[in-house]
């Protein structure tokens, strides 16, 4: 009587989801500060101070009924032309409002940018090791996903990797730098490396392969490390921005499509996106939140607290003896698990109360994500426990 | 390069958001009072003071980690448990928290339930006029749309209809009451009769027929008429509710799907619309407005005010001469076009500022939807058009 496909996937959920339903669980059960829980990308900073004033202000000030009404399908205007205008500020880009659609959150702007371009028998590329829903999202629009697994201990872009998977069909390949789960950043010349490659794919199959460029986590970032600005190397590229991460706002719902101009038949692939976002009942993202973005599109989160928990914990788990890429941005560790299955790893973690995301589902094994956005006590009281799950494996060896 | 469908979806754009654009364009160029905009149902009632004030009260109060971080993906559990016992205690159900997953308002109840629930093949019926997004909902999910026109002046039921439309692959019938575009409320009578024809129905065909009960209009209703609550007429039903209305917040997106625990496998029918919410990338609803929503569950709107400008309208327009039925609820008034045509009947009253929504989206012809979510002062400024555009046709017919 149902959607087999829809049950499966509501009955599965994500795994990063059931560890966090589990979290709350047992922190009911043992008390919130007895359980380490690693599993989410929910920021545990607050809002910048700005954010939060602005969205008073906008309640005191504006007009209710203005305030609360739909704006265009698309979006506000103001909002919209105030993020093309920071946007070409910082990136020396000529983005247009007109192709600027305000969505709710990244993952809308993710399933309706796929939902815009795919055709049946298309192809979307992920870059492994990538953010699980990805599949999710490709399968609704209809797509076929394959993945190319990175290179070396950071997962550089596998250009060998990808030449070889790109056909006729490939219709897309999501981007996601800062990474999730690695917290690698993509330099300047891989860019370069990787849109060469797409432009001669597209002139050899007289195809279009879009990079969609998801982005929630471009603000956070350590060292002064650059995030270059992907649509400034390859023309076919749409950007997914969410504000979830850099404004500490996940819960909101806020982020916009970025079409690039220089893109052929960009007013088309605009037109696709406002149809694809209307066939799925978006119909304008949340209004409240896209006069604050108005505001606040630019400000940054508190990368210094974040740093302090990426120093800390990269520090003392190599120290302990784990094994770890430092990142570069957003906020997770993904470290080596201490045996070949990850899950079995993460389950012996529990015990512990230390809860870790396996790699598998993003596409890697043998790794675990850690989302290092909770607060320093909680980092500073799961060292113990991370020590402990160390030497048991190690107590095993001998 | 793109998915044609969404092209073209994109294009046309919905017929009452192209004159919603329209009238943006127009205003700005005659003024804001001199263009007769009665085509989007956007309230012009501020939101109750009880919501605003609670907005403010939970952003200077609760701590801005929890209120802007991610909810459960199904929503956060309070404000899900608030809404089970207001249904309760208003229809005597048994409405579980459980079963209640939040949405981003009325058009991601109807997506997401939608999805859930088609497989290839399924039907979905409209009862005729309806909101003419169903139609682009029911495409997205891929199902058939079938439409049985309402019978008599007021567009009733027509079970005669039903009964020959409904097959095998008859999946769900979306209800909407009171109705958008004529203001019916579906009374008790009428629902047991439709209840038992459906039940009949899946008895003969050995198939599940769930009723889809579109309800933002809910409490909007005038004269003290009741609107049954539909689950306590036929088990197979999914409400879909929304806040828009109710609250006036419609650029807020927060809205609900109740699913009725009477329903068999209730539990699946949650989990398969949590995975088509996931699919879509429906996350979780704006988190500020699941927890605006815990404490505002039940307030009633300015439903006086509403009332004022239907009589008003309603008396003018029939002393002028135009027929139209007297909407029982919602904001909306249907009325006889003038000539059979109702997109030249609209052009024609552009002439006059006056902007209508012609009905043939709506599955009906010869008909306008006006929305009198409008101000007073517009309704009494309109009138002398209105006027103008019948005597324009009274005088073609001497």
């Amino acid at each position: 009587m149902l959607s087999e496909k829809m049950l499966m996937l509501g009955k599965k959920s994500s795994c990063i989801r059931e560890i966090f339903e589990y979290s709350k669980k047992r922190k009911a059960e043992i008390g919130e500060d007895k359980v380490f829980d690693f599993s989410i990308g929910n920021p545990s900073t607050p809002p910048p101070q700005i954010v939060l004033d602005t969205m008073k202000k906008i309640l005191n000030e504006k007009d209710a009924v203005a305030l609360h009404g739909y704006t265009s399908a698309a979006g506000d205007l103001v909002t919209r032309r105030t993020i093309a205008e920071n946007i070409n500020k910082r990136f020396g880009f000529e983005a247009k409002p007109e192709l600027i659609y305000m969505t709710c959150g990244a993952a809308a702007s993710l399933t309706v940018t796929l939902k815009a371009i795919i055709k049946e028998g298309d192809e979307v590329i992920l870059l492994a090791p990538f953010f699980p829903e990805y599949n999710v999202f490709a399968a609704n629009a209809g797509a076929k996903v394959k993945a190319v697994l990175g290179v070396g201990e950071q997962f550089d872009v596998n250009l060998e990797g990808l030449e070889k998977e790109i056909n006729k069909n490939t219709r897309a390949i999501i981007i996601n730098s800062p990474n999730n789960p690695t917290g690698a950043v993509i330099g300047a010349s891989s860019l370069e490396k990787l849109a060469a490659l797409l432009e001669k794919k597209q002139k050899e199959f007289n195809s279009h392969i879009t990079i969609i460029a998801d982005e929630p986590y471009r603000e956070l970032v350590y060292d002064n490390v650059a995030v270059p600005y992907i649509p400034n190397f390859y023309d076919n590229t749409v950007v997914c921005y969410s504000y979830s991460k850099s404004l500490s706002l996940p819960g909101e719902r806020i982020g916009y499509i970025s079409v690039s101009p220089k893109m052929q038949n960009a007013g088309d692939m605009f037109a696709a996106v406002c149809g694809a976002g209307r066939s799925m009942g978006y119909v304008c993202a949340p209004s409240l939140m896209q006069y604050t973005a108005a505001v606040c599109d630019g400000v940054c989160p508190d990368v210094e607290s974040y740093d302090k928990r990426r120093s800390r914990l990269y520090s003392a788990l190599t120290e302990i003896g784990y094994s770890a890429v430092r990142p570069d941005g957003a906020f997770y560790l993904f470290v080596k698990a201490l045996e070949d299955d990850a899950f079995k790893f993460c389950e012996r973690a529990k015990k512990y109360e230390l809860l870790l995301v396996p790699s598998d589902d993003f596409g890697v094994t043998g790794y675990v994500r850690i989302a290092y956005c909770v607060t320093e006590k909680q980092i500073e009281d799961s060292l113990p426990a991370f020590k402990m799950l160390y030497d048991e494996y190690m107590g095993e060896k001998k």
